[in-house]
């Protein structure tokens, strides 16, 4: 990577989508900085994935941040006496906001992003919300990445100076099929990722949590053969 | 406190200007919970101020959230190799922003408010930003609060539902001498709050860097006593 690179930083679980995200980025030319959370959640196998991912990929930096989000509570993931609904969900009835949705959960990661970003001179921040085939998590949609950016370029110093920081959304407008076909393009080899809510400590997923549906009709909707390692 | 009070969490760290927002929120009938951060600070020193406050002033809870900000880095209140300037300062001669300027940091700390204000229903978050007798920190400017706010209401469940997300700054229009004048009407004790950034390990103050100098500034043009213990 030249020295002359642009420099991103990469929110990055390991999971399907931020995988793909950070291919997609690679090939847009940045040097990516890749941040993970061990924010207690009950599915932490997925930061053994993403070090693994991480490292192949050659990222330039990869941190885990730990930050226990179980002294908050108040989600089926930070909580183990919440569970995780493992039969209809998604179509909640109400259209309502699932167990699974952790309180201000983007929020927390964007703004720790926006201060590494600000210290390496990373003018953009990636991150692999995704509005159409999603789980209905208020800090997933387009309005709230908008306000996210316009409130970091008044937070930070290289913000109010230059008025730079962006947030880069490439799935936001996506189906899981279309990411999953990108992602492919791109080379990935999604075997080695890690979405599902329950999965087990060698990382096999359960194929009935929120995040498992999600990930499993997007093979099916692409028509690629789907390599989860399932339970 | 009767169980109809509105509840607010307030970012409290122990010091002059959070101490006076506790008192100003619990005088305005608000049930508190408050919230601090072991962020790897040099002046860790604050949170056994901050344990001692909020038990004396009988808050609903007291989080104190452990999130290793020396992992960013960046400013001379976590990296100690930076030397935290102890002479002129303030007035940087370009107007430019000092060292200890944490990158992102209020943004940080209220993006974690928020999951908890989320998780215990509380509308309101009270911070002792200040635009007047400041270090110039971007983030403590009120068009940068007014983004976060805006963002809050885009990215949680109560916000999207209520819009009813409100993050309170009463200190924001303030001189540091109101401010002192403010908390001695509200019957505040300064000797117990700690604001330095070199405070030793009894909490005692240097009485020469940036957060001492308003600090002690404040109290002189207040015609307050100072009672602040300096080493």
């Amino acid at each position: 990577m030249s020295s002359k690179a642009k420099k991103a930083v990469i929110l990055f679980s390991g999971g399907l989508d931020s995988t793909t995200v950070l291919a997609q980025a690679q090939m847009d030319g940045f040097e990516c900085y890749a941040m993970s959370f061990d924010y207690s959640q009950r599915h932490s196998v997925e930061l053994a994935s993403a070090k693994k991912i991480a490292a192949n990929a050659n990222v330039a930096e990869h941190k885990i941040i730990k930050l226990d989000l179980a002294q908050i509570g108040g989600s089926a993931l930070t909580d183990l006496s919440i569970d995780v609904p493992v039969d209809e969900l998604v179509d909640e009835p109400d259209g309502s906001i699932p167990v699974t949705y952790v309180p201000a959960r983007n929020t927390i990661f964007l703004s720790i992003a926006l201060g590494w970003a600000e210290v390496i001179g990373a003018n953009h921040i990636f991150v692999g919300v995704n509005a159409v085939d999603y789980s209905g998590y208020p800090d997933c949609r387009p309005e709230y990445i908008e306000a996210f950016e316009k409130m970091a370029n008044l937070a930070t110093k290289v913000g109010v100076e230059e008025h730079s920081i962006h947030i880069e959304t490439p799935l936001i407008d996506l189906t899981k099929a279309e990411i999953t076909q990108l992602g492919i393009s791109l080379g990935i080899d999604y075997s080695q990722t890690v979405s599902c809510y329950l999965a087990d400590e060698d990382g096999k997923a359960c194929g009935v949590c929120d995040s498992c549906r999600l990930r499993r009709q997007g093979f099916k909707d692409a028509d690629i053969y789907d390599p989860t390692r399932y339970q």
